[in-house]
């Protein structure tokens, strides 16, 4: 033996010297992976992936082939032909005389519809999708790569699909310096000050993401908008990216400050009964869609945390509206007007608000605009009731505003899938007309028969290279766009998919990850909000507990004000008793809420103040019950982190390792939220915890010390 | 023919559809590629890089054979192997008993510099790569693989080198928030709020490009420093990029603001001549040195734009510096100490202030201070003479500060070669001991003898993909750090190396960037600052032209306190007859700049008001001389247009896409300043523009008008 050969160092250190650096999976690439197919899985959809045929052709047709072939080549290995033969895929309009002859029904597809059917063309076996507009084609090019990319046989397909949601927006909340509020994942993807001359790769892929779960429409910039915006310099760069964003099917809209015709117009007012107002805004319409000519339409918050309106002019916020959809209306323009309303001068319950002042509007607002509506009354809490306005304006289109990014559960870190929430507001019956009168058939128009619909869902996506921050963040992202083209979709069918798509077919990384994901949301109500109640966050950014907060300058930004915590018990009295805002539902829900019996134990603290020691369903005290619900969240995230360290080495180390770490850190801070709680509430009740419940790890003086100055999403 | 036949679209349609995605050229990989060479140099190169072998073991020792064997891989298309054959590359410290016998000498080398050679072990022939210290490897690592990419035959190796300076440190001007200040890709790459949990795999790219080019130290924060990095909170964040920086040879360092035992501390004030103060300082440098055992130091910016200081507590530079540098003193840390102090209160021309504060405090640092001077008197414009500090202090260890972000140079989107600004300075003679004072000299110690040196680059380094903003800004980063390693070197080599690395072995490419490269930096200083004149950049956000400002607050924020033009002339007067700058440089250099004959055109209205009738060594007066250079600046961004648009299809389409569209920027940008500037001039020169020169395109209140309310990087 040489000397050399005694010298050499350890096997192990050889071993770590040549794993060699393979294509990082570092989230990128989304739900859109196309990795390789397992080898038998492979051949037989490559059967079905032979050629990728338009029989049309259009910006939108070409993206839906590219994105085929770029789907079959991934899967399969194989490159896809361009000419047809046995197996191929043809994509077609259904005008399209050549096929005329297999008198397909189109009639209920819409403009966003589609086909997809295993058929034979001139004695060939050939996938056909078939829309009779563009745009369906491309959305039933993504569905046949969803079904090959979840492990469906590409056989005998006979599928049929069109969105119930007439406008599928993503709203971001991304500031003009780059900065996204509420956001967790990086800067904006919008990079201002390079636009419109360099046009990121990036961009293309923000719409192909967005396309694939049938995403139409993106507002650019926050709600809390700046007038620049508007400016011409500005303009031409969201036509940049519209121009990117056209052959995916997506449409640009622009939150507008209402005050523009002052800032940028020089008028003395910003009055919507001004002549000088309207006409400032008809032109600035003119203007952009002269630049933009498929441009959305305008989002606007008014009269709400500080954003000028109409109200600041006397006015009514539906003549604010309608003065900025008259502006639209030549166009084909909408106006998404936010119902999100409340002021510190108002003594009413905040969350009796909204409807206070919209409900008298019904009936009153143009043709072309829709009343944006959040999913609750407060402010994407863990949990909210279903909004009071749902139900409540028959003659207005209602857009629902869920809030994808986290800003209320626990920021990028936390791992809660948000389908369950989404859903159970969608599946919530206002019984406006009786029963079966959901959320999801008010947005979708079908219960009261309006033209327009909408939903908006707050973007988490931005710069980071997995877009949202962590993979399962990505999972909102997609479940926000599955549950928009059909809101009765089931949570867990979709987190599936997801998850079949975003980390490959292993059936044990599929189960495992639903299971972890299916729960997830309960459990953040439980570690931070439980039993209805809401809004316990640290001020201003939002992150960690402070139910104690008491000393802000507006009533309603103070913990206190929601919990109402006393020595008797908690809950916010919003009974007859109380503020009365039960009475904003229709009877047959105001009822069952009004009764501490029969209301949800999930919405008990939200409609009533209940005494610590009232008795629950489970025979426990209010007291324990709370505690339990604590422990629970808490014990659900060590679950989950279990669960997940199953998976070392079957998921990619990035990806594992990543969620591994954002779980631990999930877990010590739902510990840090039931301690801080419990020690709050322990010192306004001055009860012992239960017989086997740890107590809080430092004393309450601790936890209300901690700072957090440079939390992230704090505008 | 079928139906279907006759359908299919187009040829270009098809074309479009299947170009695959191929492998991003994203420019992540910067000029550590390690794309396949062209396959006779691959073959040759592979005989060289048959097995990797190091004989010692030590963390940056599997980094330094971790990456032979990534590059090996890459580059030859073969994996190597882990035991020793005929083709190995061994790496050793020179105490290895297994290369005594070659007796090499390493005696020169330090504990950063290496040897690589090729030799015969045991009648095999082998590359050897021979250090005294791991640190040695990791670099000598790094040189081989430089020489592998740019197309060396790697026979008969002899190759020997050390760095010349000791301290060749990154400046992050990176806020806790996420805000770089003057940076212009993207937010910091530190991602506080995850840290210390999530160790982004990206943190050691980062650790892996610098080290590739020398660097070795990186301060995280910025000189306008908050006291929260201070905080067990935050030092235990830096913790984590130290521990995944250290096998890279990476050490950090804080930027500590000054008021921190107040803010921190609870102290009553922060007086160095305090002793609480004194040992709050030792106190805290116990706890980080407990937390981070090789951290580096302190960099300080103290009394300089409102930042506080020593000054504030009737103390000096030197106290200040000194009781920090007692704090660090037994953990062998550094004290980086910021000259570049001035204030609005001090009627003395700016670019004499530091001079005057820190020059009668030679002497008086402690041992463990380096003193952090500019390249310049001002502040990174496009040129500056080099600052009179170097030259003045000998008795004191000087360290260089330049600006390898573009603050004042067309921020990320110009292209602008720094490596011959940077050239300029290390070469410029201060005449301090006589001819061959270089400032380089000063800086390595080796003119006064020091045993500390150092040199800084505030970073041009974001959270974008491509790290810089663009690929030619990546090589400002790569050839600050080669110039670090040794001033020496040849700002065209450099680039040539550069470009190899970073484009891959094309001739082609290679000249043609080099020959764009070399004379960016001359072309920026004459479409915006020639013939010496300098600050004429818009106010807070220094991009584009603005020398009418002068309605300032602070008299030097005003770029009309920097040109001085009126009906007679231009330039700002420093010599006896105005403010005497010049009476700080060595006499020899002094007598030279004095006299308006000889000193360097370049420089003469740095130091010179100079009337605009005056003639030129060219023949031509002032004025039409000033107006040539603008239009040669313009015309040689046209050139670089043009060069470039002939490497289309040969350099890979997304780094083309983007290089092209920033070219198309910066000309547009170039017109502007020339534009801009000349309206202004004749505005108030009431001159004529020479025969044949274009007038502005617009009239100088047009430019006057220009806002950019959202540039990036002003804090």
């Amino acid at each position: 033996m040489t000397i050399l050969a005694r010298l050499i160092t350890s096997l192990a250190l050889m071993t770590a010297l040549f794993s060699s650096p393979a294509r990082a999976e570092d989230g990128y690439d989304l739900w859109l992976r196309y990795r390789p197919l397992p080898a038998a899985e492979a051949s037989v959809a490559a059967r079905h992936m032979q050629a990728i045929v338009p029989l049309d052709d259009s910006p939108v047709i070409r993206s839906a082939a590219a994105e085929l072939a770029r789907a079959a080549t991934g899967l399969t290995g194989q490159s896809p032909a361009t000419s047809r033969r046995a197996g191929a895929i043809i994509l077609a309009l259904a005008s399209n005389p050549a096929i005329a002859s297999l008198r397909l029904d189109t009639s209920t597809l819409g403009a966003e519809g589609y086909l997809v059917r295993s058929v034979k063309m001139e004695g060939e076996p050939v996938t056909l999708i078939v829309a009779n507009a563009d745009r369906g084609l491309l959305y039933g090019a993504f569905a046949l790569i969803r079904l090959a990319q979840t492990n469906t046989t590409l056989n005998g397909l006979d599928v049929s699909s069109r969105p119930k949601m007439q406008l599928r927006v993503l709203d971001h909340w991304d500031n003009l310096d780059g900065v996204v509020e509420r956001g967790y994942a990086g800067q904006s993807l919008w990079d201002w000050w390079t636009l419109p001359d360099y046009r990121n790769p990036r961009y293309t892929d923000y719409a192909r993401a967005n396309a694939s779960i049938g995403i139409n429409g993106v507002v650019l910039n926050n709600v809390n908008a700046k007038s620049e915006s508007l400016t011409a310099r500005y303009i031409g760069k969201a036509a940049a990216l519209a121009e990117m964003f056209r052959p995916w099917g997506l449409k640009v809209y622009l939150s507008a400050r209402f005050t523009a015709p002052i800032e940028l117009g020089g008028l003395p007012t910003a009055d919507p009964a001004d002549s000088r107002v309207a006409a400032w805004w008809r032109a600035k319409a003119d203007e952009i869609y002269r630049t933009i000519p498929d441009f959305g339409g305008f989002l606007v918050k008014a009269n709400s945390e500080g954003q000028p309106g109409p109200r600041d002019y006397g006015r009514t916020q539906a003549e604010g509206a309608n003065m900025l959809a008259a502006a639209l209306a030549p166009h084909g323009g909408t106006v998404m007007w936010r119902a999100f309303v409340y002021a510190e001068t108002n003594p009413e319950d905040r969350a009796k608000q909204a409807y206070t002042e919209f409900k008298p509007l019904d009936g009153t607002f143009a043709d072309n605009v829709l009343v944006q509506v959040k999913n609750g009354a407060l402010d994407f809490q863990p949990r909210e009731p279903f909004h009071p306005l749902f139900g409540a304006m028959p003659r207005t289109p209602l857009m629902m505003e869920f809030q994808i990014t986290k800003e209320y559960l626990g920021f990028a870190t936390h791992l809660v899938y948000l389908a369950p929430l989404f859903s159970e507001t969608l599946q919530s019956d206002t019984m406006a007309r009786g029963k079966g009168s959901t959320v999801a058939r008010i947005l979708d128009g079908s219960l009261e028969g309006h033209r327009l619909s909408g939903i908006a869902g707050v973007a988490n996506i931005g710069r980071d290279r997995d877009w949202s921050g962590s993979s399962f963040n990505q999972a909102n992202w997609y479940a926000f766009g599955r549950l928009a083209w059909d809101p009765d979709g089931s949570p867990e069918a979709i987190a599936r998919e997801w998850s079949a798509m975003t980390f490959g077919p292993s059936p044990e990384i599929i189960a495992t990850s639903v299971k972890m994901m299916m729960g997830s949301r309960e459990a953040a109500v439980d570690y931070m909000t439980p039993l209805g109640l809401a809004h316990l966050m640290g001020t201003g950014h939002h992150y960690g507990p402070a139910p104690w907060i008491s000393n802000l300058a507006r009533p309603e930004w103070n913990p206190v004000y929601y919990h109402r915590a006393d020595s008797a018990g908690i809950g916010f009295d919003r009974t007859a008793s109380g503020s009365d805002a039960i009475a904003q539902y229709a009877p047959p829900v105001a009822r069952i809420l009004a009764d501490p019996k029969r209301i949800p134990e999930r919405e008990l603290l939200w409609f009533h103040h209940v005494r610590w020691d009232q008795r629950m369903a489970s025979g426990k005290t209010l007291w324990a019950e709370l505690v339990g619900h604590y422990d629970r969240g808490v014990d659900y995230v060590a679950g989950m982190q279990r669960e997940w360290s199953g998976l070392e080495g079957k998921v990619d180390a990035e990806r594992f390792q990543k969620t591994a770490t954002f779980l631990a850190v999930q877990l010590r801070e739902a510990k840090w939220w039931r301690d801080a709680s419990l020690a709050y509430w322990m010192s306004v009740n001055k009860l012992a915890l239960p017989a086997g419940v740890a107590a809080p790890e430092h004393d309450l003086a601790w936890y209300q010390a901690q700072r957090f100055p440079y939390a992230p999403g704090n505008p």
